[in-house]
């Protein structure tokens, strides 16, 4: 092809013609992103936000000093995990294992969807994923699917458990004579709703079951909220238990949960997106004892195990309900004996090879070094709690279960009103004046702050260096 | 915290402290991938691929040659769609810039479910999305969302079509009187009954309209559906017209399909996730006459812009309808002035930054470049079909109206019912005789070669020499 006009980096030639050149600009991309991780503590956890150029579709190619500044944009106005007073949200700063990963993905730039597209990768993840739901004690049958984010993996699970209960992938929701309904707490992640909706149940297919004082599901209101869809003609049909509840990290009672199901003839699905990673550590795992009666759990990398976004999980009891029950073929794709084609188990069909990065964080780390990140960040938490306990104008929202303090202020010199705003201003404060950039979720009909202690390089220094600023903006 | 067991490379130290060790490893991983991507042309496009070893979930941290053992093993198996013979589907090598993008997305590692999750990326998708919105003539409401993959751009366009039509986010599909069905070729992409599937319409709610002989949607036996459906009792409300079948690339009326669309009040989609790139060139977008008509656009840079994957598009005629008819709001999550918190409006949550990718790409090789790459490969598209023409013992199972090629032989001195196996037999033998990889769908019932004429650096000489190899097959 006569292709004079692009730029001499535009593609990698297969003969290496331009590997100098392209081998200068890797060089110049890793020398910022280097340079940027490595000063990482020296930015804010959420630089300010500069106004964005405006965007137009460039006629002309550019050359690598355009790429470069664009770049740098990037690097300059990101939020930045990496940061040890990055505490707000399930958002960790990266293994560098999984860097290397996304970095050779993107170079081979293969397909999940087929086995052909992907015929290491293919292999690889259906073998990686059948460990890990041995790990969560889900049987012989077990085996996972990784999905671009954890959203996905709820749709996921739900939609098998309703085509498992239902019978309904070929013909629909319309010849059910109930309307179908699945029960989640009301602390849940709003995937599950979002789930709901998108699976034609409607939002309010997903009945919130209350949560007690500790935002984990309250088991008597579950048992009346299933005699309540029953007596109204409803077709219950699943039940969602929570592992890690997305503003204070707590747990369902899991085992109570697994009974109920069980009794009901409900799916059981666990969303583990965020606790799973217990399951690592033997110290912590019976925490989510009662997970292993799940027919399905989501389970996320992404999140306490710091692999690079997306790296979520769905993991089945039986996986063969993924052929059986929720397989749509697509007749473009050549099959290979023993292997399936992913994209058609799944509700993606081209993907990303998410399952490099997390094997090599696997291998970098090891059990070993998940399990003492895991008893770290408990120790951490811990001094966080006694801190915030020390303090009369402070209260926590739940006893933490996991690496998450959810807690506000409440000052009594202050009418009851003026918290919220009081909440909010300290969150400012903290980002302003202690480098600290702490969540401010609505819980409850008010406002809160929120931790995650996430980040290897928090220290103690760290928690007392935020809680020097909280007293001293509260004498204020 | 003490974290001694951890390996000292295992994240970025925020100060530097591992910089040396950390690039080391960088480099290693550079080399590996120059060193693959600069001699792809001198391995297969499709390297055979060893039995993997055995997965265990390892105990112990590993060093930085085990992690480079499994890189090796990644790049040894992969697929290899640089190769100027891979020919097979729609899986393009990567432009640089993306590489580039991919790597530093995964080391700044934020999440694009908030903007302050993403304060840059989260404001850049929409404005970039709304230019692209413009390119295809969607008017001055229009924007887009990127969705890790083109079923979930499917899904996500089906989805709001059918909460804007049948009004159902909240209350699902059980009180609705008449079953909801929707329209779509026989040709279409699988991802159009997985989405009637995971939606509640059930795979039968997606109707299979016959094809004429080109592929193209037949116009009549729509009209015909219709009504029928009508009379059945369903109820239709959408209508999906493709740009760019999988197996034989070409595009449904569009310009009809879209006036029969807006007489029957049906939601007008077009699936043109592989043709939408004829949108960047003057020459070839008139194809798409028709495309501006639209309600909702799948488009997917990941194919003919050659941005990694994934890296798919879902555009609207009115992106109001994502906050009016399918948003699901998290309350966990800050809200910033003007900008919407994506998460809330996809059926994504968390979400992998595609969209500084395709701005690098856009901006490395622009507009020009991207309309000389389609030129391009329209001169070898040509060239491939002289050559089936020139064989009788060829035929071709369209009008190619892209760069994707779809044949057969049907050689005469043969039985027809070993037509299949013979063609089976050319695949193999040009994978292993001339290093060119085309892919083998099933279509109309019969075993048929297909090649996607993507790579910039196959020639006419390649094409020669594939053709040279099918003449000495044929005689053999």
């Amino acid at each position: 092809m006569s292709l004079s006009t692009l730029p001499a980096t535009a593609f990698i030639h297969p003969l290496g013609h331009n590997r100098e050149a392209v081998a200068a600009l890797l060089q110049a991309a890793t020398d910022r992103i280097l340079a940027h991780l490595t000063q990482a503590a020296q930015q804010s956890p959420l630089p300010p936000v500069d106004a964005l150029p405006a965007i137009a579709l460039p006629e002309l190619p550019a050359d690598a000093t355009t790429l470069l500044a664009t770049i740098d944009q990037a690097l300059t106005m990101a939020m930045n995990p990496a940061h040890p007073g990055y505490l707000g949200h399930m958002d960790p700063l990266p293994t560098t294992a999984s860097i290397l990963g996304d970095f050779v993905v993107a170079a081979l730039n293969n397909n999940m969807l087929s086995v052909e597209m992907s015929p290491y990768f293919s292999r690889l993840e259906p073998l990686l994923m059948r460990e890990i739901a041995h790990l969560f004690g889900l049987g012989d049958r077990a085996g996972g699917l990784l999905v671009s984010g954890g959203s996905l993996a709820n749709l996921q699970a739900l939609a098998v458990a309703r085509n498992v209960k239902l019978r309904c992938a070929q013909t629909g929701l319309s010849p059910l004579e109930k309307p179908p309904v699945l029960f989640v707490s009301e602390a849940a992640h709003t995937s599950i709703q979002k789930a709901a909706m998108l699976l034609g149940l409607g939002t309010d297919g997903a009945i919130a079951i209350p949560t007690n004082r500790n935002s984990q599901m309250d088991v008597g209101a579950l048992k009346a909220a299933i005699a309540q869809a029953q007596e109204a003609g409803q077709q219950p049909f699943a039940l969602v238990a929570t592992a890690g509840t997305t503003v204070t990290g707590n747990i369902d009672p899991l085992v109570e949960l697994g009974a109920i199901a069980q009794q009901h003839n409900l799916w059981f699905h666990v969303d583990a997106a965020y606790g799973g990673a217990l399951m690592f550590s033997e110290a912590h795992r019976d925490r989510l004892r009662g997970i292993e009666q799940a027919d399905s759990v989501t389970f996320n990398p992404q999140k306490w195990l710091y692999v690079t976004k997306t790296c979520a999980s769905v993991l089945f009891r039986d996986l063969g309900h993924l052929q059986r029950d929720f397989q749509v073929s697509a007749p473009y794709m050549n099959t290979e004996d023993d292997w399936v084609n992913l994209g058609e188990i799944s509700v993606q069909g081209t993907r990303h090879a998410d399952v490099l990065k997390l094997w090599l964080s696997l291998q970098h780390l090891g059990r070993q070094g998940y399990r003492d990140l895991i008893a770290a960040s408990e120790t951490l938490t811990q001094a966080f709690v006694t801190a915030i306990q020390a303090r009369p104008f402070l209260e926590l929202a739940s006893q933490p279960e996991m690496n998450l303090v959810c807690f506000r202020g409440c000052p009594d010199w202050l009418p009851a009103d003026q918290w919220d705003a009081w909440n909010a201003d300290l969150q400012q404060y903290l980002l302003r004046e202690a480098n600290a950039f702490l969540s401010l979720p609505r819980y409850r009909g008010q406002n809160w702050l929120k931790v995650v202690l996430l980040n290897p390089y928090t220290t103690k220094e760290d928690v007392g260096r935020i809680f020097g600023a909280i007293d001293f903006f509260s004498r204020d």
